[in-house]
């Protein structure tokens, strides 16, 4: 009998934990899993490294910056010679929880986006062949990779690793809507739960689902009506598939930190969570928010802040006498 | 007889410590002391926050970036608009030991020096005026700043003097050659030491003096031989001081961890070591070093690596949605 109300007690205080985690569109984030802390540090090194650009000014984290939410908080990214980007820089947060990369999802994975914005002449404005020359030239370098991955010499896809495992221990878990996820009943307020509700029952976790509250899909910009911000160059999902259905299809944005990683949209054209939120109701759900409503939707957008990565900032090797220097003033 | 004993064994024990500091030219770091930590932490956030700039994209950081030396490794440092910038970007490690700021002295102390940048139309392009409003805008700032200063409203001193109590902590002590000094006597190899003998005999502790290794007086650059370097619209501290006799004098850099601060000089035209020792020699003291007298020196210089500054990458509070936007590419 003793053993039968125990049980029937665990029943009671375990069923809300996992109901709430299983029953809700949206999941805790967990912590990262299964990670090469060696692989990592260099890839911290790497993410920090503006020698893997041509002017030796740009990193990853030069528009993917981790003081402000993975994001560089200006409408498009700046490149090589202040080349203006064509599209708003997501955030690197959570990013491991995406179906795939960019906005276009024309990269598989973590590792294939990394290789990316290096050789990109709007970007970093590199080679991958310049690049490893200089990674090669610098003894410290040399001798870690050599200790993460066992070979004599350095290649693209050691560096694009290694950033990538870097990249997956970017997540943000304990935000305050995680921790009410996970039982904790009095972590939001009022107004953030009914926000919350609100934006389930508008439909909008359609497509904002997961643990990355987005990420997981491909969607149309423009659903109900079309979106009135900047198209210019810009196919989105068609300019993989090849597919004239797949235009101005995108993937949907996470939501997670979204207080941080504004301006808003592939354009970047939304400054606030407001405008940004009643934009998505008209354009994608047929639905304009009062202003009480919106700022319910907003107060619980804000409650999807977590942890932000905290590590101590890599130094970086110095370069050798034999290390090619960066041309930042040289003629494109 | 037993207490004259042990006076006298102390004084053994303790006279190469004391000794080694005080007769040789070269003084080790000290950490820093009187360091008021709430202003540093207020001040290590506006160090690494781009929104001081009127592009949202360039911040203290970016030129003297503390993963690379404090420095930005590159001839010149590149400003708002990719404007190429008219001298090196001088370290930021051990600035605090400088007798003044900038490479001209123009700045009296690194409060003086901080608001420089910020409204350089080269540099961060923007004001001190916008740059409060940025800042006013923001309740984490707002509340940060009350709490360190204690006053209503942030102004442009608590501004620059809250990136100066941050840059006080950026001292590099405990490098192989201060362990050295303070008696550590086999840390130097044969060639290291031989090197520093060279150093000293060869003249070069008359400039490359005290704890930094130099940043305590103003010299003449080429004084044997002229520079052959760049000289365009660089007058040195004659800017300062109006007299012509002061013309091409700069203040002496440090030589702490100068392993990691090239390229050297104010036009940053020496890219390695090797260079640098070769050209000094030349024009400043009429010696040509030999290959080895030369390797021998770098190697000491080798050893003025101390321990980098070693902290956990600050979040930035975001901007509210009154918070002005950058303007990344605006006209200028």
């Amino acid at each position: 009998m003793k053993v039968r109300i125990l049980a029937a007690s665990l029943l009671v205080v375990g069923l809300p934990l996992a109901w709430a985690a299983s029953d809700e569109p949206i999941q805790p984030i967990q912590p990262a899993k299964q990670i090469n802390l060696g692989m990592v540090e260099l890839g911290k090194k790497l993410y920090f490294d503006p020698r893997l650009s041509k002017s030796g000014f740009i990193s990853c984290n030069s528009c993917h910056n981790l003081s402000m939410g993975g994001t560089d908080n200006i409408p498009t990214s700046i490149g090589d010679h202040w080349q203006q980007g064509p599209i708003n820089a997501p955030t690197v947060l959570n990013s491991s929880l995406n179906v795939a990369q960019f906005w276009d999802g024309r990269a598989a994975d973590l590792k294939a986006q990394a290789g990316g914005p290096i050789a990109n002449p709007g970007e970093m404005a590199f080679t991958h062949t310049l690049a490893l020359g200089v990674l090669e030239s610098i003894p410290a370098y040399v001798r870690e990779f050599k200790t993460v991955f066992g070979k004599d010499k350095i290649d693209i896809d050691q560096v694009t690793q290694a950033i990538a495992e870097f990249e997956k221990t970017l997540v943000t878990p304990n935000s305050r809507f995680d921790q009410w996820l996970l039982g904790k009943k009095d972590e939001l307020h009022a107004d953030e739960l009914a926000g919350y509700k609100l934006f389930k029952d508008s439909g909008c976790t359609a497509c904002h689902n997961g643990p990355a509250v987005g990420g997981n899909s491909y969607q149309k910009m423009g659903l109900v009506e079309p979106y009135k911000g900047n198209t210019k160059g810009v196919e989105g999902r068609a300019a993989v598939t090849g597919k004239d259905a797949d235009r101005f299809n995108f993937k949907v944005p996470t939501l997670r930190n979204v207080e941080m990683t504004y301006p808003y949209f592939h354009d970047g054209a939304a400054n606030t969570l407001t405008e940004a939120v009643d934009t998505m109701g008209r354009i994608q759900l047929g639905k304009k928010f009062t202003k009480d409503e919106n700022a319910r939707i907003v107060a619980f957008l804000k409650t999807l802040t977590g942890d932000q990565p905290a590590f101590t900032l890599p130094v970086l090797p110095p370069s050798s006498d034999a290390t090619p220097r960066p041309t930042p003033f040289a003629k494109k």
